[in-house]
């Protein structure tokens, strides 16, 4: 999907939403978990739920590889769905991969040919020849971690080197050298609050993928005050908040009042 | 597996070499990936004809995944080959994860649970959350990226902070107040030479797990003059060099004899 469309089921729905697709057998309501296929089943209904108020679906690659072959087969199947029936979401595999170019291209070849989804999260520790690889796809995208959500945040993204940047601002500077904002997105978690004007400063046009608003503590109003830039410029995600906002028979209903609720703010907050 | 089992191996065969198993459906001999079960025939092959001179391989995931599920279910059953028959040696899922807590536990539970591997590399870009995860399984070993083989290794992971330490060295300083060296090891290329010295200063006691040698370059001599420890402290991975030797009926004997040969440069350098 190019950036163009992407704007465009953003102004069309006014909402920046992703749904996290963080689905765990453990969590979903019992009558599904016990039913045939219970990671696809549970997919679905939230995917039908919640579909009108969001742009965009993430599925977390963790959930899925916790059952080996049977977990990959499901998310296939989830993403065919998608693609089959809300063809206007994009679709983004949470897999924070990176590895030497020859197998990061074999990465890239799974999740954009084989998974065929829009865009995949990239680790940057191993640098350039890590990255690269899954550029050059047309309308695919690469979102590289730069200021993550959780508290680990801290240990590294925050050194300085000897001139006072941090190490989240030269992954953003060294890694847009290797491609532009219609290419490559950030994640910066919801929890950075002001930081945002930091990353604004050196990813000016560059949409953010914003994970932790919601069960991580992260404020929507601060996201946007900060963050937001004229054509969005913002996916905020939103994963437990929304698909686990009720554990009993009418789960997909809940999961899309708390979308359509998220959507609202949304709308209000895009004018 | 311990540090003293896996100390005790490499003195038995007087090697620490680790097997890579890369297995590239476009590099496989033809008669293997024109058969049935391509992947799988080909590592078990591979793995009956080098397991004498080895201990430890290492599947790196990207080469599985890019077969989505049927990918996956030719790991396991590597895996499991692996474990009925050769229960000695030392088994590396290459998967450079890494998430935020309540993910990286479920990647935890994926390699340490489902798939069942001694250890799991890990990138430690997103912090101590998203490394203690995989730590506290019996007998199981984090391996956690420091000083990569790749060109890309330059871009993040030499950047100094105001007092001059490179990142590497804070991932290691850090790291090691998570787990001590019974528990954790590094992942330091083969290319990076005389930079042995600076990682033994920081990480004196820890196993090194060495990928780069042949094909990238790296000089086994060099990996052994600066990194060698009394009980061995290394695991020197050669994954292209043995696996694709020859693409003819021959791959599996010439893969042995490639193993062989650094088994034998390693018994010598042992003593």
């Amino acid at each position: 999907m190019t950036r163009k469309q992407l704007v465009e089921n953003i102004k069309a729905k006014k909402s920046f939403l992703c749904v996290g697709l963080d689905t765990d057998p453990l969590k979903i309501p019992r009558h599904i978990a016990e039913g045939p296929d219970p990671i696809f089943n549970f997919n679905k209904a939230i995917i039908d739920a919640t579909a009108p108020y969001c742009v965009a679906y993430k599925p977390n690659m963790a959930f899925y590889e916790s059952f080996g072959a049977a977990g990959w087969d499901a998310l296939e199947r989830t993403v065919r769905y998608l693609k089959e029936n809300y063809p206007d979401q994009f679709i983004i595999a949470d897999a924070k991969r990176g590895d030497i170019g020859n197998t990061s291209k074999l990465y890239a070849r799974s999740f954009f040919e084989h998974l065929d989804v829009d865009a995949i999260t990239v680790a940057p520790y191993m640098g350039e020849d890590s990255v690269t690889p899954f550029l050059g796809y047309e309308g695919k995208w690469v979102i590289l971690l730069a200021l993550t959500s959780n508290k680990g945040s801290h240990d590294f993204q925050l050194i300085k080197d000897a001139e006072g940047t941090p190490l989240f601002e030269q992954v953003i500077e060294k890694s847009s050298k290797w491609a532009g904002p219609d290419e490559m997105m950030y994640v910066v978690g919801a929890t950075q609050g002001r930081m945002f004007e930091d990353i604004r400063r050196v990813a000016p046009r560059s949409f953010l993928l914003v994970p932790g608003v919601g069960a991580q503590g992260g404020s929507l109003e601060e996201v946007v005050k900060y963050g937001m830039i004229d054509d969005c410029g913002l996916l905020v995600n939103s994963s437990r908040g929304i698909i686990y906002a009720s554990s009993g028979e009418d789960f997909a209903e809940r999961a899309g009042e708390e979308a359509r609720k998220l959507r609202d703010q949304m709308a209000a907050l895009l004018k």
